[in-house]
């Protein structure tokens, strides 16, 4: 028997950035929070500390810097992917990087105002190996809530089930969502708009008998329109509004008056894929 | 020398309220938290545990409740008020009420579907004390940046002080403001949105020399424009943007590239108000 | 009809700061959140954006970091009493001043290895305006639970209460307090330890019919054990511990299984004082 | 080319249970937050909302209350696997259930009388797939400083490294760890608080010359100790204190005035395990 060392991986996390483009007096912004991760060849640190083959997360940081400079940051797939690529092809002890980016949005009040969009947060995972490289977007804090059209019924009963079936509830959820790229779109910025798009129109237009039926219809409702994405990925807390008994106080309730409950809170996850999606490789790391 | 009870206060905090408006198909949304203070005679259940004018907290909650089916929501100034009248005048023993609350807004996405705005939230605060009442409108969470037309120079330079002057800086900040009414507005949501509008625009529009000289001209533009507004406080955190040095990689920065920083931050906060401004009473609580 | 600046102050929030002190092999921690704020002669900046009187709030930090070598942290009054009278003092446009400092306690694991105690915070805040200082411990994030010993009955009840009284029930709250002293101790840290020790010894021995009742016995009991202080404010969340009900599955609930809930919650704030304490001045700010 | 669902599962997330065991006078208190999540055969509700297999959230939630009150919740991973083993075994649809605990600690203040401890978190997942169990005990919240015994050197210099090699620094970190059992233990307690102080001590011992290398020591030192323990999984914040430049203030800074810096931070993450450690199965789901 013997103890060894196995998966691991390290880097700089949460480097934030925020890059202003100058063309002349009209401004545009990039506010990103980037998290760099390495894999390859680091027992010498584990095991000796022997740092030979660590390249200090410090450095990662002002690489993420220097290239805002260099190369602007554009669309953050490609900033991603630059820095990713960047760190495996001069490593020669690293194999694998992954590079997490956080965008958020802004909007524009002026030439060089802005104001930032609140809750949602894009997301983008750039993954390369030496070889091959992935590309998974992503959304969270995307909160939506259709007023009607979900019900709930035909479920298991158990001797702990109290829970009445209901043909009318408030369905919300707080959407996280990635997605998986098989080929590189024509425009990241436009893809994703358009798989946020997609989700937010199958939450929107589908009747619900379940949060589990959205979800599907959610990540099928992307497949269908977006080529280029082969695999939806998405984890859909059920922020349950509960209906407020008012019965005692001599009122009736029709579906108007709700608490809107922190905790507990159904958790659905679930994944819709093409059945020909090609292998995942690193892309979900 | 003997110890005695001092200020005191207890209500109800935090009780999250979504209220659905049906009319036909198209439905409203009213999502908020609403808090419940009260001062009156309470030395009994603080000297001998005698809970005699004690209403409980849990009362508090269902009268929110009740009063959100009984007479809907609509403005929250006109529900918070009710409220408070309500609690002094149901409640021999209470001599004052307030009532807090925060709205989180919804942009619609058909007639039964929304998506939460993120970030920023209204508020409202309704102090009643039986005879007079007072209201306070506000907002917090708005993320404001300019990315020019900002410089600070001029300051005190004691031994301690290392930062250079500049004329090019980016000016970023979270507002967090409130505006006390003089006069009840015709309409709540409309002097609100038009406060909320004055404050943007002021930001933008001001060419600054400090944080201070922009949280100024940011409460004296509402004042300007809104009759119904006496006073305005503001407390604007200085959300650090702090150029980034890329001398030792041989390159520029010509105000491209930054680190938006979490900690420490500078801290402005003031008051702007008219001169014959009525007295505050308990608007301020 | 004009508009005016009204009241305002500035300075540089949250600078973090830890301290190791090197006596031979046998180190010491403190680990502090510093906040400065000042107020003063601050029109310029406000309404012309002259900086003139205006000392950058990166300055201050500095201060906070060379005094940490300087003189020591020591105990965080002396600390934050030396600062305050150093703004106040070497800037004339300044008034007063205010530090407000958190820390954060580290057990002692060995010579120079620390664990750090989680969620209770130790805090001070001293205020200076050129003659006078005031000197405020406090502490928050104290969680405290009594499984017994609590009673509630006796309130009014309204048309809106259906809280039935209980004379068994959990309390449980999170302290926030504050304590002003009228003298300065002998030694911060005995008093503080001390207060703490009141509050808690309180908590747990009072037979409580109301959290109000056990806050007034709280803050009593500390200004009956130590002198120095005058003044003690108390902020305490009633942290609702309901009762399941079993019934529909057969089980009774002999006050054993709770749901700990999240929101809403009761707020119970007080005074408790001296009947002879001096004017509390610039104490609370 | 066809759209299929792949992964999914499904529960109730963090339920919150407080549980008081009355022996005679004498109290305990368990504070617990458990999530469950099943997977199954779950086709019909995602494709065509026909919830027939499908156990509500709330039923989870109600039979974590009743056993809670039936059984007790003694040690979390009994209480555990007993929930995950009822879901399995009564549920024909359910394959697999895992259950996550987060237990919260209480500080004995007298008979019935507590103060929770802060921070740090103790964690427990059970998994069952209805032949097999697997148990993973963990904590998170644990933050632990060197003051000294740290050096980082000898890494890779690439043209964006300009950090300074140092033979002396602070070391701290926030402990995030999960340890695999092979075997049930005696006594789940006394195994897991054994756990956690071979995690303290190895920290505390091993002079380090990097984070990877502590993170190797503190899963060895676990698997050395503890035979009933196959594999260890460990993420480590690399919490930088970063040491203040006080040249321009005349003043050197032997070691002694740090800035506890938020982000971003280092992120070191590894698994240490026997070699003869049996297949993970679902232990980490």
């Amino acid at each position: 028997m013997g103890i060894v060392l196995g998966a691991n991986e390290y880097g700089k996390a949460e480097t934030r950035l925020v890059r202003v483009d100058r063309e002349g007096d009209r401004h545009t912004l990039h506010d990103l929070n980037v998290s760099v991760a390495l894999r390859g060849d680091l027992d010498g640190t584990h095991l000796t500390g022997d740092n030979a083959t660590v390249l200090p997360t410090d450095s990662m940081k002002n690489t993420v810097y220097v290239f805002a400079r260099r190369y602007g940051v554009g669309q953050i797939e490609d900033f991603g992917l630059r820095l990713a690529r960047h760190f495996v092809d001069s490593q020669p002890s690293i194999g694998a990087a992954r590079v997490s980016i956080e965008e958020y949005g802004w909007t524009r009040l002026g030439p060089h105002s802005f104001a930032r969009d609140g809750g949602e947060t894009r997301t983008a995972v750039l993954t390369y190996d030496g070889r091959e490289s992935w590309a998974v977007g992503g959304l969270h804090g995307l909160v939506l809530l259709n007023s009607t059209d979900s019900e709930f019924w035909g479920y298991v009963k158990d001797e702990y089930t109290t829970l009445p079936e209901t043909r009318e509830r408030v369905l919300a959820t707080a959407v996280a969502a990635s997605w998986r790229f098989g080929t590189v779109p024509d425009d990241w910025a436009d893809t994703n708009a358009g798989v946020r798009a997609d989700l937010v129109e199958a939450f929107v237009e589908t009747y619900s008998r379940s949060l589990q039926q959205t979800l599907y219809q959610m990540g099928r409702r992307v497949l269908e329109n977006r080529p280029e994405v082969v695999e939806v990925r998405l984890s859909l807390p059920n922020r349950h509004h509960l209906l407020v008994d008012l019965a005692p106080f001599g009122q009736d309730n029709p579906n108007e008056v709700f608490v809107a409950a922190d905790r507990p809170y159904g958790l659905i996850e679930g994944t819709v894929l093409r059945d020909d999606a090609p292998p995942a490789g690193l892309a979900w790391w």
